[in-house]
Order: C-alpha cells, then structure tokens, then sequence
C-alpha cells in the first residue's frame, strides 16, 4: 500500500507525516503511575524498550480533565478555547437544559483526521465509548475512512461507518463495556487495520474503566497493562510511528480509611445562601455511571443572579478540598475554556477530593472498592509516549510546556 | 551496636522505627521524570530493584515549591503553616527588612531529628547546603548526633558538629558546592556512618544544581543519578531503611526557543498603579543564585496600602503565565501558609514561566542553557521512593493524600 506523505494543515498546525503508518492512541485516564508501576514490575516489556529508544515524557492536558475535553482537543490539536468541548456534559445557555456533548455541532473547528484524509491518508479513528465516535467522528467515512467504537462494533457498516463485518477483521466479538476489553479490543482493531493495510493514519481512544477501578500495582491493573504492551507490540511491529498520550489523569479520592471524600457543592451554597436560582452542573457526566458516579473534580455553578458570584466564590474558596474557583470570565482565560461553554463559576476541588451536586443526584453504591476520578488540576500532568527519538526542533518544544494535544504534531513532525 | 526500636511522639505524630538503621533520602528538586528517565536508560539499578521490592508512588510537597520550606516540613513532620517556613527568604513584618531565614529561631516547632535523639537514636543530618543545617540542625549536637554540611566538612568539629574529621570517616576531600559531588558527597557521608556504625537515624538532604542545569535524558543528569544509585545502594548493602522523596520538583522555564520565560511582577505592579509603595520579595533568593538567579515560579507582593490589593489581583490575573493569585488569608489556607510569614499578595505562574522583582533584579548571565527553576504548582508532586513494601495502614495513606513531609512516617512506621 502507498503511504501519503502529503503535509496538512488544519487548525493553524501542519502535520508533515513520513510515509509511514501513523497510530496515536489515548490511553483514557492514564496517570503516568499506571506507566511507571507496571514497566517496574515487569508487564510492559514492548513500551519499555519503545520509550528507552523513542521518548517518554510529561505532557499538560487540557482542563477540566474529562474525557471529551481532551479526545476533542487531541484530534483537533487546538484547546477548548477552541473546540468549544468543554465538558461532557454542559447546560445550554440557548435553552437552558442540561444536555450531553455527544454530537458533532458542539464542535467550533474540524478534525484533524479529515485533513489527514483530505491529504490522503487511509484514516482510523477506533473508540472504546460509543460518544466520543459520535462527537468527533464526523466526516471521516465520507473521506473513505473507518470508524467505530468497541461499544457498538456490532453496528458497524460498510456505509455508516466506513467497513463491513469489523468483527471479523478483528477476529473477536464485540466486548463488554465495562471492562479492560473493551479498551484492549480497540487496540487489537487499529493492529488488525495496520497489518492488514486497511489504515496508515490511526486513532486508537481507550476508556478509563479499569484506571477508574484499579490503582497502578494492583494486580488487574497489571495484567490490563500487559494486554495493551502486546497491542502496543503488533503496532511496532507492523511498521507503525507509535504515540501514546492520555486524556487526563486519575487520584484515588478517598480519606485514607476509604470512604470517598465528596463536597457537594449545591447544597453547601443552597444551605448558605438559599434554595432559589442555584444549579449545578457535573460536566464529567456521562453514559458511564459505574466508573465514577458523575463525580469528578470540576464542577460549574449557574446563577438565576450572576451578581452574587462574588460571595459566593469567596465562600467556597473557605471550604477545606476546594482548590480553585473562578468566575466566569477568570475561568475561561485560565483554564482555556470557552466562556459561553462555562458557569457563572468554576469549582475545582484538591488530589484527594470530588465536587457533586447534591447528595441524592450521586449514586455511591455504583462505586465498589472506592473512588477513583479525576476532572482537576492534578490530573492535568499526563504522560507523552513516542517511539521516535526527538529531533532538535521538538526537544525544545518538549522541554516548554508541550501539551498532550501536541500528539498528532509529536507523532508527525518529531522524528529524526 | 545495639539501635533503639523505641517510639516517639513529635508535633502531634507518633513514629515507630524498627530496629534498623534508617536512611532518609531527600533528593533536591527531584522531579519524577528524573528517576523514570535514569531507571529507563539502566542508570538506576540498585533504586530500580528498590522500588519494585518496596514502594514507588507520588507524595504531595509543600508550597511554594522551595528548598527550605520543604526541609523544614520533612524534618518536622507537618505543613509550613506550622514550622513558619514559607520561604528561603522574607519581608521581616516587626522590622521591614528582607532577611534570609537561616536560623532556627524562625521555626516554629521542634525536629522530628531531636525527637528521634531523645529516643535513644543515634542521628546525623547531612546536608548539602550549609544553610539547612543552620535552620535545621539545632539541638543534634547536644543530644549526641552529628550535623554537618559537605560545603562547609571542613568545619566540622566533635564540639561543633558531632564529628571530629569528616573528611577522614569519608574518605574524600569537601567537594565543589556548584557541583553533582557536592550530592554524592551528602550520601557518601551518609553511607559511611551507617557502614560504620556511627548512625543509625539519618537524614541526607542533597542540593539541585545538577536538577537547575540539566533536564533528565541529559548525559550529566544521567551520569549523576547513577552515583546517587551507587551511594543508595550503599545504604542497601549497610541494612538500611532507605526512604527518599523530593522537596520539589523541576520544569524548564524557556520558551520553545530556549528564552527563560520571566514576569517581572513589580516591574508590572509599578507601570499599572505607579511606582509608589509596592514591594515584591522572591523567596526563593538564596546564596545559590547560579542555580535559578533567583527566580521562581512564587513571588510574594507587599504593600504599603494593602487596600489596593484586589485591584492588583484582578490585574496579575489577567496575565499570561500567572496561574494564581492570592490574598494573604486566602493564601495562609491553600497554600497552608503562615499568615505573618506571606506578603499581601502571593503569586504563582506556569509550568514554564517564572515571576521576578525588576529586570534588575535578576541577573540572567548566571543561566547558561536556559533556566530550569520552581516553586510553583507544578513543581507540587514529587516522587516518594522505599525500600519497604507497605502494610496496609500506609497502602491506604499512600492511596489518599500523602504528603512528601510523610516520608519519615513512611520510612519508620510504613513496613509490614
């Protein structure tokens, strides 16, 4: 198969690519910890030797540290600011109601996989969560490229989604969604298009289940690693440029007893400055309850009377586990949001500790073994794995404040 | 030599070392990344066995992110709200003078290190840097330990110091302060007394000028690491408890082009609201000015007229680079600070950006290759490193919030 090696430039970047496949993947919730802990004991063996010949370094995410967040900023490679994706969840000052960010008119600039596609790269875009396919998928089958997610393999075809009988090139039925499968099995879909010359420009975007339910030395997070440094391996070995990145970190936040340490910011300021005209929206919300109850660690509060933001950010910056709270406008330009996309305030809450709503609109019981989350700042500092060493140019960009969104341009333009 | 396994209780914690002599390692301005990229590259072997026997994870360090503060919490066991130690450098309120803090006067609470005396421990604290014996150092002596710095070894007497003849127990000659030796020489001290018997409670404080010249794929940074392996390994072979964490971290501070990337905060404050009654003191000013030319990632603000300072803060807020920005009470609470140890005003900027006085102020020429510094946010997270695999009391401490002035807690009471 004939690689372009077209450069593209979409979203004020140019992507120069060699003439060699390309897989970038987000390892959804990787903590460089989970990198760390399991090349130590021994279960990562192919990313060890990728990163000791290529790079491996610390990258800054895009905040708040959600899912949609970064996958939108990544394929993008532009921030929030930008892409208008500033959460999972968000209400719609439009029509005041709480909606999903699940489709692709939230959007505010194209892919970078339909630039790739238009300079005639053979595209892949491979989710595990159905929502991300269907938030940042758009135009890559009308380009004559794949996509699909893990979720709903079984839904794929030659039309909608770019391929018929996934499962079969796979090799492997579709997997269940709340597991470490469902994430491998992504991975075993971009290996499978990459040997089979089917793609040469891949996105590989995992879920968190298993980071949501594991710290990095347990013993299921171990094995779930080795699975992902055999994949890794099939890229390699299938001639593929390998970058890896995560969307966002992840903290336990429990007390150490491990009772999960939650404020829940609706009924403080209820109980402090009324009932009347106080909503507040958990962006982390979405269709994946079980990995973390809708709690997360960046919260916005929507005001009927915007006019009394002050005290009230003054208030919460009292409470204990609360660690940054901005007005609006503050919010945007720090945190590189858009600011029709954002509360009247922002709510950030400390390593250890969630933000919700109000105590009835969080189910607990869907959290077995405690809570692990992120949304915050200290999951903001994510890994950059490459199996390229840097060139001259991108060492320097490396050793500034290079970003996990940078992927694609790491991917691209890093090499020798 | 027989080593006492008895308890002590010290500001409010209680520590239980075994019966074993016990290293505490706290490495400067050792960044993760450090000890990724020296284990990756095979510099590390001794650590990297450590670790996969023992214990790897992240602590949280104290802000701001200096060498002193730090110290002073890791010696004592609690936050800098309680030693007082906010900085390597303040605004004296009683008198209006900048003053250096290095006596032990400025401390508000007695050392774990004395404690440990008290208790039957034979201690040594060796520091690089002559300044934190003389914050830290007070009462060893008289209890029968040893306290010296390899800056000054060579004034190191029994009454003085503990120890006749350093130099002669060591085996080597005082080593260059702006150098990697001055480190190695710390741990070589220490290694020594423990081989020797002469300590059994030790606590080895290095100092960051390699850190502040070098990133962690550099050979002269890798090259380092591999002595301070060889020195742990040491400690290893002498049957030590080895415990090590960081007081902060470290990020390069240029541009992509390799600029250091500096906000001279008075120089802003004066051209804004006029030149009259604004004062802003780095504390991070220290002797060692060829490490950082004083320039960190924290600046304090005083004020003549302190009810100008919301204007002020809203204005620093607006700037690029600057992350927070605190009033003094706000600051004393996140930042768990001592509210007469801060200015009116505490600012803090990026990842790669520093805050400064005036241009004059700082002198540049020092930073040959460009300026790698701290004292901000994102120098917040450091590795903790043990030799111990943990039991399950500090599992779950190491899962929620743990701190890197733990790491003492960690090294006596964390052991199955």
């Amino acid at each position: 198969m004939n690689i372009s090696d077209q450069a593209f430039t979409v979203n004020c970047r140019t992507y120069s690519p060699p003439a060699r496949p390309i897989a970038v993947i987000c390892i959804d919730g990787c903590a460089d910890e989970y990198i760390t802990e399991s090349i130590a004991q021994g279960y990562m063996p192919r990313l060890e030797a990728m990163v000791k010949k290529g790079y491996r370094g610390m990258v800054r995410g895009a905040l708040p540290s959600f899912t949609n967040v970064n996958n939108s900023a990544i394929v993008t490679g532009v921030p929030p600011s930008v892409t208008g994706i500033c959460g999972n969840f968000f209400l719609n000052p439009d029509t005041g109601e709480e909606v999903m960010m699940n489709s692709p008119e939230f959007r505010r600039c194209d892919t970078l996989l339909n630039a790739a596609a238009d300079a005639g790269r053979n595209v892949a875009f491979i989710t595990a969560k159905e929502k991300l396919r269907t938030v940042l998928g758009d135009g890559i089958v009308e380009r004559g490229g794949i996509v699909f997610s893990s979720e709903k393999v079984n839904e794929a075809t030659k039309d909608t989604h770019g391929v018929d009988k996934a499962e079969e090139i796979i090799g492997k039925p579709q997997p269940e969604i709340y597991s470490g499968d469902a994430s491998i099995y992504v991975l075993e879909a971009g290996a499978a298009l990459a040997e089979q010359g089917k793609a040469d420009f891949l996105y590989l975007s995992l879920t968190d289940y298993m980071q949501h339910k594991f710290a990095p030395h347990e013993l299921e997070s171990l094995n779930f690693h080795q699975q992902l440094d055999a994949q890794i391996g099939r890229l390699l070995d299938a001639g593929c440029i390998v970058a890896a990145t995560a969307d966002h970190g992840m903290n336990a936040k429990n007390d150490a007893q491990g009772k999960p340490k939650v404020i829940y910011v609706e009924s403080l300021l209820k109980q402090q400055f009324g009932p009347e005209g106080i909503r507040v929206i958990c962006p982390i919300t979405d269709p994946y309850v079980v990995h973390h109850g809708a709690l997360g660690s960046l919260v916005m509060v929507h005001l009927d009377e915007p006019s009394r933001k002050e005290e009230m950010i003054d208030f919460l910056y009292q409470q204990e586990g609360i660690t940054e709270v901005y007005g609006r406008n503050l919010a945007a330009l720090k945190l590189e949001l858009a600011p029709d996309r954002v509360g009247d305030i922002c709510v950030l809450s400390g390593r250890d500790v969630v933000v919700g709503k109000t105590e009835a609109d969080h189910d607990l019981s869907v959290l077995q073994g405690g809570l692990r989350s992120h949304g915050g700042r200290y999951e903001e500092m994510v890994p950059l794995l490459l199996s390229e060493p840097l060139n001259e140019e991108y060492r320097k960009i490396a050793s500034a404040d290079p970003r996990n969104f940078d992927v694609f341009a790491f991917a691209c333009n890093a090499g020798a």
